[in-house]
């Protein structure tokens, strides 16, 4: 059994929690958090952040579930003197800073992290890397969506007159199908569709609102938005759950009369809860590395496939290969 | 610059010559054949097999360009003694034997080789091994096609009348939007559709034909057979290319509510070109880990992703994850 403990129980904890059903190769040692103890819903045991030091020889593997610009930019290295740690860092341009980072830690203690897992970066990026190495002359597109995009959320909220809101990217499927028949490189701003529903304040003028979104730099302005205000229990009803998904295509060519597409596809339900079931899997792949005294901090394209399974190697050939 | 030797120059041969167009990190030594030399047609160096050992010092790898039952059980564990070696053995319940055999001698000989590249057994292998791990509770199917079965189209051309004739291996559509709704596994016999073009001597009944083709055990009967005669010329003007293709999807959930569906899709208009290019990625592994001083015999679960492109650590962060 691998013991692990959850750091961190917001949504993604929460999905942590909930994976291990499926992983029966672990054992859930507690959920350590920063608010009180007594605050946390769950029959599994709760400690307090600031006691996980005392369970140093009960725990082989932490993951940590907090947000990549709050927590994880400190907590990762941190933890990862003591613990081997998995984290979804999804700061692209800081990747490789923060890897560098971690890793001295790792190698100096003896520990294994693995960075930047999840579903992009992650399972996406996965795809990118494959796909490149086995058609290299070609290009390749990444779509996201449907799927709710948290920043732009944000952004519609700061509108004035705005109550609440949710922003989804959906991915242009006209464009999808054009670069499946060609493989010519998009514009990247006609690829996503930003698709808002809001909730707005009475007393304030519908147009005016849509068009302070619609002309708003960065987050609306360069893309086909489409606004649409609806009430507050409608948006309760219809607009809460987490669903997300994603596409890696790419196009390519062997020789001139010979083509190729590959194409990848994600579409879930829950954002959260599988992004949490990957992270359970780079969970054992770094318990492993730490048996095979593998120290140091990885991302998912150092990570070798046998590792990430709770499968023998005889079984996985039987099965899979 | 990684020094290549190509073994046997077939289909797959001539698509790994192809593929080093693309692969700029590569210098063909040569290709080593069986035939008489002066009868290969290729501006490339070409000498005989018989002479391999002459090269011991000036190959890197060699891709074993043969086919799995008249040559890879023999010419992989034979050329693994002096060489790094890549095959795309393919015989299924024998691939754990051929593993621990050619195992022991990279072993002892501090070679590497890696067996059973491709893209089945290889790329979907590598879907089925990553959409398993991150979603544990599920089902997955693997379709094959549209694409040219060997074995079939050569039980075709032994029934009596039939001159000549190609099969395709045809997925079921409806069966596969079946699957993505609920995930349910599927008969077997039902996923694929077996489409037979045949040309047939004109003294012979061609209901008897279609009647003998229809109830061939094993290979027809268990399948939704259809058989369309036409004649020499339309086979050769229509039916003489290598396309194929091959999805892997998984559905699954982690949560009563929550369904996940992943996809992956190859579509190829050529079958041993693509492969060729599989192939010469994981030839790129194989050089680096014999760098690395990992000796033995793997297969594609083994390989971490950063292994097989021709991009430095610090690119692949930046452009790929």
């Amino acid at each position: 059994m691998i013991n692990l403990a959850i750091i961190g129980y917001g949504n993604l904890g929460k999905g942590v929690e909930n994976a291990l059903k499926f992983n029966e190769d672990f054992n859930l040692v507690g959920i350590f958090t920063r608010r009180d103890v007594s605050s946390i819903n769950t029959t599994n045991n709760v400690y307090s952040i600031d006691d996980i030091l005392n369970f140093k020889d009960k725990i082989d593997v932490c993951i940590l579930c907090g947000s990549s610009l709050k927590d994880l930019t400190n907590q990762t290295p941190y933890l990862s003197k003591y613990f081997n740690t998995i984290d979804s860092f999804d700061m692209h341009k800081l990747i490789l800073e923060h890897q560098n980072n971690v890793n001295k830690i790792c190698k100096k203690n003896k520990t294994v992290s693995i960075i930047s897992t999840g579903w992009d970066p992650g399972y996406l990026s996965i795809q990118r890397i494959y796909s490149n190495s086995f058609l290299p002359n070609g290009n390749d597109e990444t779509f996201w969506g449907k799927g709710v995009s948290q920043g732009h959320s944000d952004a519609l909220r700061k509108v004035e007159g705005v109550i609440d809101a949710v922003q989804y990217t959906v991915p242009n499927l006209e464009l999808i199908e054009e670069f499946k028949k060609n493989g010519v490189k998009l514009n990247s701003n006609l690829k996503h569709i930003r698709e808002c529903y809001v909730v707005c304040d009475e007393n304030y003028d519908k147009n005016v609102i849509e068009s302070n979104i619609k002309n708003m730099a960065h987050y609306f302005k360069e893309y086909n938005t489409i606004v649409n205000f609806i009430t507050q229990e409608e948006l309760n009803l219809n607009h809460k759950k987490m669903p997300h998904g994603g596409k890696v295509l790419r196009y390519g060519s062997t020789s001139d009369s010979n083509k190729h597409l590959i194409e990848f596809s994600l579409k879930l339900d829950s954002n959260p809860e599988f992004t949490a079931s990957v992270l359970v899997s780079y969970a054992r792949a770094a318990y492993l590395l730490s048996k095979e005294k593998k120290y140091g901090c990885f991302n998912v394209f150092d990570i070798a496939p046998k590792y990430l399974i709770n499968k023998s190697y005889e079984e996985i050939i039987k099965e899979m290969l």
